[in-house]
């Protein structure tokens, strides 16, 4: 799908319903576009000037063929206005609501067959477009004020919904990571998720992909295309629209029917594919996976300093299928020679509120080839816990080499624990059972991904 | 349960094991309770005077008969401690772990036995105690520069599990609300969650009481004062300690058998007892019957700016037994009339990221007297959502007076909005999901408390 390199990297793009108002949402998104490797052509019939730049009255004045026409325009104004770009852009990104999601199927049908007489490829209607930092293409009407974009980074964004894809790009910038590319194709008039999956795969800046979807078009192709992707990297699937408000909430959103969950979710497990349960899931699995590669196995070691969080992760676990085996007879020995009679000895390792950094570091050497994966929970609240922890685990990680989450909730050196362990790659979460989440994502094998 | 008034607001109180070092947990304890409306009487024979205060070799040397000891020494040592109690304190917490969740058995059966003997009352061993700051009575050896404390507020918690308090309390900080009561009581060698259960509900200061439990004594009684508690007020219970893992796991932890969670569920739900599913439900749901009364009634309303929100929050709702029923023929009409042709007029009722803050006015005034309760999901990435967003919630709240809650996810004037909002007694939450389990806790009827 190199065609797709036209849409992601365009060296053209041409804003129809462009202004010089900030607070226009033409104007947002011109400021917005300004900063895209390769040329900027406002389109308004209004200006002849617009933030210092040329503006023509209509794409047909533009020089050339733009490889991208993004359209800012009240859908009763968009065929007419596609009907221009016949021979003038590749790609034409309708960002207007008001087709499908609102009943006027109508109106899409004709602005699909438009396209199609054109020769045009259409991203949307009613969407948010693109989101490319290695181009610094950025087609999202949303203040820089408001809407902070995350930096570059290895997680693919494929959404169907715009306002999902806002909340994971903010999610991802705050969670440490970044975004190799970020697509939001709402009613999905022509590009869908499988073209784009397809092209991610074959993506080098993209290591993980997660996808916001709450119709599919052609299931089969779906299905395939995302089989073909999740085989070369981790692809984390969210489906909504799963009950029956939430079909017809779906439909009002984009137009298209939802479908039978059931039916979606025994086809994705047929194929193999992963499929997280609801928007916090979606987000520490990303985590997890733009920090480490996943790994196969399933058996898992907890070392904690608070037992009921130990509690929880174990709970947690078996509802993620992960195993918890019991400690190695001679680990057992050695930790039960080495700590104090009121730490447990077992799995999870109870090091109690007492704990001193070196006996995490103790338990880690002791279960680090008898275990697949490791949670290491640290509660910052207890005087023994210091930054001194974050050495051993980033020691850890990059000798060890298997995946490796800590859960700290916060308190005392929380904050500063938190940001050396994320820049030694190593994901934090705030309760035992997100970082057991995060863990299962590293873990699971059915994704093929580390095959 | 008036005994324990003694135990919850000491006059007087003494540390066995109390240090003039910071950096000891015995210096950390003695620290925090100075603060106590009451006394205080450091115990230890190698000291003379502690932070200026006189010190005692023994209990026996404290003048008088103390509420409260707390014993921080070694396991092995407790047995012969506790014993010179007898006549000269009335409830001891044991914060030494080392017994039961250990294996040693014997050693807790001991102090049981000495406990009896003596009438002496105990709390734990194998706990952190107790934090009441409408008494400034701070058993905790948890520095304050690493878990600072909530301020006074009406959430009590009772946990079997020192972790679990600590991040209860840390979350209880960050969400904006407050505690009236925490107890941990650990292995529950004498002093249980029933006796406190029924203490809380008769005690003002509590409007709402968050429980964290592993392991049941009796059964009966448990249920019984959960039930009388319950009816009278929130009552939000996780039981961990679920698959045989967690039994495991909470055995090590307190050394009392978690028991077969399918019955404890089974019995909960004949009961008519509030189970929460984990550690971010349970503060969720805290959170908000911690901001609002509960009201009868399942009918929601969501009204959004991000259709993929909405479409999350709908599935969730239907996961929670919470209906969104069409609006109204009238609503529909008037918000027809009212609003752009592409916003989507239907529950949820889609503003899209062209809205203004007055769309969330017009709709919440139509859709008042429908429904039982309302989410209100703001994604502040947009340009049109602005602070004043919060003085239309807090105008609605005080005059409709129903559950409404709030998801925000971040981004532009979101944290100044947030302040706003859980100022006027407005829950907010980050995703969708937990906004509607907040709003789930508000609404459900199962658990009798607004009866």
């Amino acid at each position: 799908m190199k065609e797709l390199n036209q849409l992601f990297f365009p060296k053209s793009v041409a804003l129809i319903g462009a202004s010089p108002h900030e607070e226009k949402l033409g104007g947002i998104a011109l400021r917005n576009l300004m900063g895209l490797k390769g040329n900027v052509y406002p389109v308004n019939p209004s200006y002849e000037e617009m933030l210092g730049q040329r503006c023509y009255p209509s794409i047909s004045a533009v020089p050339g063929v733009v490889d991208l026409a993004v359209i800012m325009r009240p859908a009763v104004e968009v065929p007419a206005i596609l009907a221009e770009h016949a021979g003038k852009a590749r790609f034409v990104l309708i960002v207007s609501a008001g087709f499908a999601e609102v009943g006027a199927a109508d109106l899409q049908d004709e602005i699909i067959r438009i396209g199609r007489e054109g020769k045009l490829r259409l991203v949307g209607p009613n969407c948010l477009g693109i989101f490319n930092p290695y181009h610094r293409l950025d087609t999202m009407f949303l203040p820089h004020a408001s809407q902070k974009r995350p930096r570059r980074g290895n997680v693919a964004v494929v959404s169907q919904s715009g306002a999902v894809m806002m909340c994971v790009l903010d999610a991802i910038r705050m969670a440490n990571t970044g975004v190799s590319k970020a697509i939001n194709y709402g009613n999905a008039a022509d590009l869908d998720a499988p073209e784009v999956y397809e092209y991610l795969a074959g993506d080098d800046s993209t290591a993980v992909v997660v996808s916001y979807l709450e119709s599919v078009g052609d299931g089969r192709r779906f299905l395939e295309a995302a089989r073909y992707l999740s085989q070369r990297k981790p692809l984390l699937i969210l489906k909504a629209g799963k009950g029956a408000g939430g079909r017809a909430a779906a439909f009002s959103h984009t137009g298209r029917l939802a479908g039978d969950y059931r039916v979606f979710h025994s086809l994705m497990n047929q194929f193999g594919l992963r499929e997280v349960a609801g928007f916090d899931e979606l987000l520490d699995a990303a985590k997890a996976v733009s920090y480490q590669r996943p790994a196969p196995g399933n058996r898992v070691c907890v070392i904690t300093n608070g037992g009921g969080s130990g509690v929880l992760a174990t709970d947690e676990c078996s509802r993620q299928g992960l195993e918890l085996p019991e400690l190695p007879e001679v680990v057992r020995n050695l930790l039960r020679q080495d700590f104090p009679s009121f730490y447990t000895v077992a799995n999870p390792i109870d090091l109690t509120g007492q704990v001193r950094i070196e006996d995490y570091r103790a338990a880690l050497l002791a279960v680090r080839d008898a275990y697949d994966g490791f949670l290491v929970i640290a509660l910052t609240g207890v005087a023994g816990v210091t930054l001194g922890l974050a050495e051993y685990l980033r020691t850890f990680k990059e000798t060890v080499g298997k995946p490796l989450v800590v859960h700290i909730a916060q308190g005392g050196v929380a904050p500063r624990l938190i940001r050396l362990l994320e820049q030694a790659g190593i994901p934090v979460y705030r309760s035992p059972e997100r970082a057991v989440r995060g863990l299962a994502a590293l873990l699971d094998s059915r994704g093929g991904w580390h095959g």
